[in-house]
C-alpha cells in the first residue's frame, strides 16, 4: 500500500471540496445570509488539511487497483465528513449523524432526508445540499482526474475504474484525462440546456438551479417540503424527460457528439432501458387511472413517478405510497434494477439485470446442448470471464449487504415494507421508499445505529460495493513493498 | 426429444402413485369412512392410464439430459394433478385449484394450506395430504429408482440429477441406482427412528405418522389447527431435532453408515447449517425473551420456529408474525437461505450461500492481487467452472421469477409484507409466511390467478427451476433425431 500518494490524493480531493465551497458563500452573499460564515470557517479547514497533504508530490508513484479502491473509498467519507460540517456548525442540522447522513445522501446522490421542514434551512444551505448531488453524479474524482494534473494513466484509470458505476468502464478515447473532460463537457451541456428550458418555463432562478443539480445527479433533493408536486405541469415534463436523459449512458451521448447517431441509437441498454420505462408508465397508468381525473394526467403522474425511481432520483409529484400495491411492487422492482451503467445514476444497473438475463439463456441452452458453449454478447461483444465473474460477484454481494443492512436496521422495530424499501432507497441511492420512509416522510425516525447502516449502504451503493468492503479487509492495509 | 420413453417413465409414476394410494385406503377402512371409495376412483384412474402407458417397453432408448428434465418436470405436475382429484371428487376441497394447490404445497413439501378447518377433513384425506409429503421428501423419481429396473444407468443419472436438490448431485457410490437405494434405507431409518420416539411420549399413532411424514419431507402440514402447538414440551423437542436432521445433507448419513464418522464431521455446509442454526436460535430467543415467562422457554420456541424456517418445514408453536421485527427478519432470511443441498429441505441451499461467499472473497483478494487466480474450494473440492456458472444462473433465475411473482401476486393488493413472505414461502417450499399468510392464516384469499403462479413457485422450487422453466423453451419441443 502506497499511503504517501493516497494522502495526496485525498489532499487534492479536500482543496476541490473547499473550492467548490465557494458557490454557497456567494449564495449567502445574494441573499445575505449570516450563516455563510461557516461556508468560510469549513472552506478554511478543508483548503488548510487539502494544502497540507498537496504542499509535496510523493517520491513514489506506485500506483495499483488497490490504492485507486482505497482511495476513491477514503475519498468519499473525507468529502462526506467535512461537507457536513456548514449544517452542524451552524446548528441548522444540530445531530453530528443527521448532518453526515443529509450530506452523503447528497454525494451519493441518493436524496433521502432527515429534515422534517427543508424550507427552514438558509439558502445557501439549501444550495449546497442540492449542489452535492451534482458534484457527487458524475463523480467528485473524474471530476479531479479532468482538471488537474495529478496522476498517471495507469492511476487515473485504476482511480476512474473504481468511482464509475456499471460493471466494466468503457474508456471512450484511449487517455483517461480525456475521458473524463468529455464526460464532464457532456455533463455540463445537458446541466445547462435543462437549466434554460426550466427557466423558460417560469421557474425562478434559485429553484432552477437546485432542481437542475438534483436532477443532473439523479439526487433527489427537493427544495419544498412538496418535492415537485407544486411545480407547474411544463415543468413536470422536463424534469421526467431530463431525469431519464441523465439515466442513459454517457457513451451514448459521446457517440452523438461525434456524430456516430446510428452506433448510438444501437446501444443495448440504453434500448433495454427505455422500454422498461415505456412497459412501466403504462401498467402504472392503467393501475392508477382511477385515482386521477384524466388518462393523460394517470400517464403524466406515473412517467414522473417512473422516471424518478428507475433513474434512482427520487423526486416525487404525488404521493406513491398510496397507490395500489400492483404500481409500488413495480416500483420497489424499478428500484433494484436502476438506471443504465456509466450514467449519473445508481441502483444493480441495466446492463447488469441484461448480463443476468443472458446469464440464464445461456444455462438453458446449455441444459438442452450440454456440449455447446456460447459466449454471452452485450452490446455486440463478447463479455470476457472476468467481467462476467465480477458481475456475479456483485450480484452475491449486493444481496448479502442488503440482507445484513436489513437485519441490523428491523432492530428499531418499524414494519417489514418500512426497512425493506429503506435499505433498497439508500442502497441504489433512491431516496423515498414505502411506509414510514415514503415521499411525503423524512428519516429522522431512525436510531443512530441504523443511520450509520443506512449511511454506509448509501456509499456502498454509489461506489459499487467493493472499493467500501475493501477498507475493511486486513489484506489492504499490508505493506507489500 | 424422445417422447416414447418419456411417457413410458410418466406411466410409471403414475403406476407409483396409484400403489402410494393403497395406504389412504387402509386408512379409510381402519377409521370406516365412505370417502376412501375416491381414493379408489382415483387409484383407478391413474393406474389404468399407467399400465397403458407403460404396457410396452419403448424401442428408442436414447436419454439425454434433456428428457430427464422434462420428465421429471412432467412427472410432478401429472403426479399432483392424480393427487389432487380425491380430495376434488369427495368434494373435502370443492374448489379445484384449491385441491390441486393443497396436493401442489403437499408434494413440494412446502406445507402452505388453503384450509381454514384442517381437522374438519376425513381421516383418510388428512393421511394422503401428510404422506404427500414423506413421497415428495426424497423424491418420487428418485424412489422409482430405487424399486424398480426402468431406467437404464445413464438415464437414471440425468432423472436424479433434474430431481434432486442442491447445485452439484454427489452419487455416493458409482451406480445410480445403488445410490437411490441407500438414500431410501437412510430416510426410512430415520423416519422409523422419529415414529417410536413420538410414540414413546405418549403421540397417538395416527398424528404420530402424519407429523413425521411432514417432518421427514420437510413439509409441515398439520394435522391440527394449531399446527403443533398443542403437543407436550418433549415431543416439541423432538420435532425440533429431526427437522433439523432432516436438513443435514444426506451424504453426511450415508458417511456414518458406512462408519467414516471423521469425514463426516468435516463437512463444510453440515457445520455451516448448524452454525446459522445456533446463531439464530440465540439471537431470536434473547429478543423475544419477553413474550414467554423464562428464558428457557423463549430458547425452546425459538429453537422449534428457527428449525421449522430453515429447514422449510414450515411448523409452528406459536404466532410468529407478532414476534418483534428483528425476529421476524431472521426468520425472512432463513426462508431464503434454506438447508442443506442433498437434504428434503428447500430454499436456495447452504452451499449455495457458501458459494456465494466464497466468490465474493476471491473477486475482493483478486481486486487486490489482479495477477492471483484462485479456485473456489468446497468441502475441500475445488468446484468446477460449470457448477459455479450453474450456481450463479441459479441465482439470477431465482431472483428473476421472485420478482415477477412478487408482481403478479401484488394484482391482489394485499400488503407488502404478505406478498414478499407469500412468494418467498413458496418458492422456497416453508410453508407460512407472515402478515396474511402468517402460520395461524391460511391462504384460500388469494385469487385464482395468484394461486396458481403460487403453484408454479412451489413446483419451480422443488425442482430448482430450470427443469420447469424448459418447458416453456421452444427448442425443448424440436425434434433433434
Amino acid at each position: 500500500m502506497n499511503g504517501s500518494i493516497i494522502i495526496y490524493l485525498l489532499g487534492w480531493i479536500l482543496n476541490l471540496e473547499a473550492a467548490f465551497m465557494i458557490l454557497p458563500c456567494i449564495v449567502a452573499i445574494i441573499y445575505q445570509e449570516w450563516s455563510g460564515i461557516y461556508f468560510l470557517v469549513s472552506m478554511a479547514l478543508c483548503g488548510g488539511i487539502g494544502i497540507a497533504c498537496t504542499f509535496r508530490k510523493p517520491r513514489n508513484t506506485v500506483f495499483y487497483a488497490k490504492e485507486g479502491l482505497v482511495s476513491v473509498a477514503l475519498g468519499w467519507i473525507l468529502l462526506s465528513f467535512f461537507g457536513s460540517l456548514p449544517f452542524y456548525l451552524s446548528g441548522e442540522i444540530p445531530v453530528f449523524e443527521d448532518a453526515l447522513f443529509e450530506v452523503i445522501s447528497g454525494f451519493t446522490t441518493t436524496g433521502s432526508s432527515i429534515l422534517p421542514d427543508v424550507e427552514a434551512l438558509s439558502r445557501c444551505m439549501i444550495f449546497w445540499r442540492s449542489f452535492t448531488h451534482w458534484i457527487g453524479g458524475m463523480g467528485v474524482i473524474v471530476f479531479m482526474l479532468a482538471v488537474l494534473p495529478v496522476a498517471g494513466g495507469g492511476a487515473a484509470m485504476h482511480i476512474m475504474r473504481a468511482e464509475s458505476p456499471g460493471p466494466s468502464v468503457g474508456k471512450l478515447v484511449p487517455r483517461v484525462r480525456a475521458t473524463a473532460k468529455i464526460l464532464y463537457k457532456l455533463y455540463l451541456f445537458i446541466t445547462v440546456v435543462m437549466i434554460v428550458l426550466l427557466l423558460l418555463f417560469g421557474m425562478p432562478i434559485f429553484d432552477t438551479l437546485c432542481i437542475t443539480f438534483g436532477t443532473a445527479g439523479t439526487g433527489g433533493f427537493g427544495i419544498l417540503n412538496s418535492s415537485c408536486g407544486d411545480c407547474t405541469h411544463a415543468q413536470q415534463l422536463i424534469i421526467t424527460i431530463f431525469m431519464i436523459l441523465f439515466g442513459i449512458n454517457f457513451n451514448v451521448y459521446y457517440l452523438l457528439y461525434i456524430r456516430k447517431p446510428k452506433e448510438a441509437f444501437k446501444s443495448e441498454e440504453a434500448r433495454a432501458y427505455l422500454g422498461i420505462i415505456v412497459l412501466s408508465i403504462v401498467l402504472i397508468a392503467i393501475n392508477v387511472r382511477h385515482l386521477f381525473p384524466s388518462l393523460y394526467e394517470a400517464f403524466h403522474q406515473a412517467a414522473f413517478q417512473v422516471a424518478s425511481i428507475i433513474t434512482t432520483t427520487g423526486y416525487a409529484t404525488c404521493d406513491f405510497d398510496q397507490w395500489p400495491e400492483f404500481s409500488k411492487t413495480i416500483l420497489v422492482l424499478l428500484m433494484l434494477c436502476g438506471a443504465c451503467a456509466g450514467s449519473t445514476g445508481g441502483g444493480l444497473k441495466v446492463s447488469r439485470v441484461l448480463i443476468g438475463i443472458k446469464e440464464i439463456r445461456q444455462e438453458m441452452r446449455s441444459l438442452l446442448h450440454p456440449q455447446s458453449v456460447k459466449v454471452i454478447r452485450l452490446e455486440g461483444k463478447g463479455i470476457d470471464p472476468s467481467t462476467l465473474r465480477s458481475a456475479n460477484a456483485f450480484f452475491v454481494t449486493y444481496a448479502l449487504i442488503f440482507a445484513l443492512s436489513l437485519l441490523i436496521v428491523s432492530l428499531d422495530n418499524f414494519d417489514f415494507t418500512t426497512n425493506f424499501t429503506a435499505v433498497a432507497a439508500t442502497f441504489n441511492n433512491i431516496g423515498p421508499g414505502l411506509s414510514k420512509v415514503g415521499p411525503v416522510c423524512n428519516w429522522s425516525g431512525f436510531s443512530p445505529l441504523s443511520k450509520y447502516v443506512l449511511m454506509f449502504d448509501m456509499l456502498a451503493g454509489r461506489l459499487e460495493l467493493f472499493p467500501l468492503l475493501l477498507l475493511f479487509m486486513p489484506g489492504t492495509w499490508k505493506k507489500s513493498f
